[in-house]
């Protein structure tokens, strides 16, 4: 077999072989086949297209270059993973899997790093001081045998082809593609072993996917993938025109999260300004559901639905979420993390210009400010500052008059001589209007469920 | 300018700016824009296309990527490059220069070594004991002022950028694309300061451009660059589907090309069986009259076809071929050239099985088997013997018996436990069957002319 044949197949549109599929993805890693060669079948497969028999056979070998995690044995049912495709404010990850855990169901989560507007739930986790999210897979399970989940880095031993070709695909503009997006997806999650996986795929200014198209297509493809891999797959097609919630920044958004899983009768500040997010609650209650009726919890969505929320208003996810973070290095209560969270130098309130009704607040434009202000990285090598972000007290459909806060930015000492123009970013993300404000409330949330 | 958007741009068809094809080649030969990336935008060129713009922009870029030669200032008219896009027992740069240089036309003529079942005029100028075709360009420029033409190897210090390139596409499956190719041919002869340029395209079995349409295509897209960067270029389209004359195998065509060379009545025996083959006389003037058409010696193409073969009748090429060979370090006539070419340790005659005409001998099989008979290259690093080779004794219309001689073998001593499967695939390559010899000897050689 000769690359230089397989990157000609590809290039002429014709299908590759699983075996020509294998001998590329083995070759990427063992070095044999050069980044020159693997660019060129990248750009050839972004233009040409792979079909679902070698989308698939792509992400086995991608799976199968590294080693695979197996999740058998844990007590509970079958293990769950959850997976979103990335967001602005998405911290989704830290109220479902807790939900998940308090019901029953394993989890062994592995999550990224934030790179460009879209932020990550590594990031998050260690603005919690003593957070460890670097664990060996051996002590990973271990937790979650114990605690019943664990929230933890992506592992570099987990499908290196994955890992490479990603460095690559970033650098020769193949990362819009698909096959290859659905590739690099799921051989990182059939790698870590869960038994059954809900993803959510975002949609709109703030995802990676802008249409409701591609994002179904995408959906599509994962779990296809998943279900062809013998691991089965659900989806939700979530909205992403506005952030998920009403912060956007790493400490910000744990205390969101812990807001969220507060007990109901709970009197603990959790050190925000407005009041919890429905939308964000009810998605995560949601995807929650979904895993549960996924690992077979429950038969119907609707019970489902019951047990996760039952689970957050009697504080049993919460309390799942505080064990987490005790196994894992964190202080030993949440009301602990609370205040051991760090806080920005400066919080400086934006205040509306014009009155009106928010018909639009841009996530990708939240995003990148935020990521400018230091919540996020424009590089890999960039460092993050925890403290940093953005409160959104008005969202989409709220009726605001001029001088209502809009939004309160928390700002490191560095960023304050930039603190204006911020600002005017800031009120340049929100579009205040005419508009209906009963039909802005029943925007969709959850577009549709893939399966 | 950031690569990654340049990429992207001709990864999504659009058009790229001058100045971005002139970042890209920069940087391809300063090193800041890795092969990786470059490999990426080959795929997406030779899948989206360049438009004429884009490639005269490409060939230019290439052109100026390294030193380029000013060929102003000779003796004679304006100076003239021949190039030919590459054929199986093409040596008619062994006619045509000299011709040209008789008539008073000066060539500097740059040319390539063989890869593949294609031969290069080097390696046939190196079968040529002392022969020196590694010479300075100003020692070049000096004997073509002394002597009216130089054949040397290429410059490495001419268009790096090209050899960066070709030898990326040569392993990222992206050599087949017009514009590529177009832009790789001429940023070498443009680099080298020929002030005209003919053309020879080769078209059929035995070239890179198997169909006419291709080859017109690639013919049209030369010349239009030619003539965009201020040098008038003009292209014939001739056919390959056979060798060019009776020889393939490097000192075997420097005899032939003497043998077309030799002056009426002349007596010099160069070691050939067959006659001379007058296609490829004839290819040889036409294309040594394009020339000097260009160059204005003469003001009908007619006038220059007499002035060219004129100069093969009364001796002068031949005269100007021992004055090149001599200069650049060879024997002092041609015929001590002949002399002192190397011969095979055995010659195997190869006859008919069976009666007919010969109604094809297919040159990409009679090229292959003469690589493999160590007459060429399969890898860049191999070595040649100049001596091995094939002698064509019949070729397409000729009428054969059984048992007539159809070629000669000429072989080493390592391949003569070869020679039985060697004489199958040459029988292999000849088609004896019912043809209308008539109709066969009208075939035509040159399909038109592009200007």
């Amino acid at each position: 077999m000769n690359i230089v044949d397989i990157i000609a197949k590809k290039r002429d549109g014709d299908e590759l072989s699983s075996a020509e599929i294998q001998f590329f993805v083995r070759g990427v890693v063992s070095g044999s086949v050069p980044d020159y060669q693997a660019a060129a079948l990248l750009m050839a497969t972004y233009l040409r297209g792979m079909n679902r028999r070698e989308t698939l056979d792509l992400t086995l070998a991608m799976r199968d270059s590294g080693e695979t995690i197996d999740l058998s044995g844990l007590p509970g049912t079958p293990a769950i993973d959850k997976h979103s495709t990335g967001g602005v404010g998405d911290k989704a990850t830290l109220v479902v899997v807790p939900i998940l855990a308090a019901c029953g169901v394993p989890v062994l989560k592995m999550s990224g790093r934030g790179l460009g507007y879209s932020g990550g739930t590594v990031d998050k986790l260690e603005s919690i001081p003593g957070f460890r999210t670097h664990l060996s897979i051996a002590e990973a399970k271990e937790i979650v045998s114990r605690v019943g989940a664990v929230l933890i880095g992506q592992s570099g031993e987990l499908a290196p082809a994955d890992k490479i070709l990603y460095a690559l695909r970033d650098v020769t503009a193949t990362i819009e593609c698909i096959s290859l997006i659905a590739a690099s997806i799921m051989s990182k999650k059939l790698a870590a072993g869960a038994k059954r996986i809900v993803l959510d795929v975002k949609c709109g200014k703030g995802a990676f996917m802008k249409t409701r198209a591609r994002a179904e297509e995408l959906a599509h493809e994962l779990v296809r993938i998943g279900n062809g891999a013998g691991v089965p797959t659900t989806a939700v097609i979530s909205a992403m025109d506005e952030p998920l919630g009403r912060t956007v920044g790493n400490a910000l958004e744990v205390r969101e999260a812990v807001q969220n899983l507060l007990p109901q009768g709970s009197m603990l500040d959790v050190g925000l300004t407005g009041p919890p997010d429905v939308r964000f609650r009810e998605l995560s209650v949601e995807l929650a559901a979904h895993g549960l009726h996924a690992a077979g919890v429950a038969d119907t969505p609707e019970e489902c639905v019951r047990l996760a929320a039952g689970s957050l208003a009697s504080g049993e996810a919460y309390r799942a979420l505080e064990r987490i973070v005790a196994e894992q290095g964190g202080p030993s209560t949440l009301q602990q993390v609370i205040q051991s969270l760090p806080t920005a130098h400066t919080i400086l309130d934006v205040a509306s210009l014009t009155e009106g009704v928010v018909t639009e607040l841009d996530a990708e434009k939240i995003g990148r400010l935020a990521t400018e202000m230091g919540a996020g990285r424009l590089a890999k090598t960039d460092s993050i500052d925890p403290a940093v972000g953005i409160e959104l007290l008005c969202k989409t459909g709220d009726t605001v008059a001029i001088g209502t806060t809009l939004a309160r930015m928390h700002l490191s000492e560095r960023c304050l001589n930039q603190s204006s123009a911020y600002a005017e970013r800031l009120l340049a993300a929100y579009n205040v209007g005419t508009g209906d404000v009963a039909l802005l409330a029943k925007r969709p949330l959850i577009y549709c469920d893939i399966s």
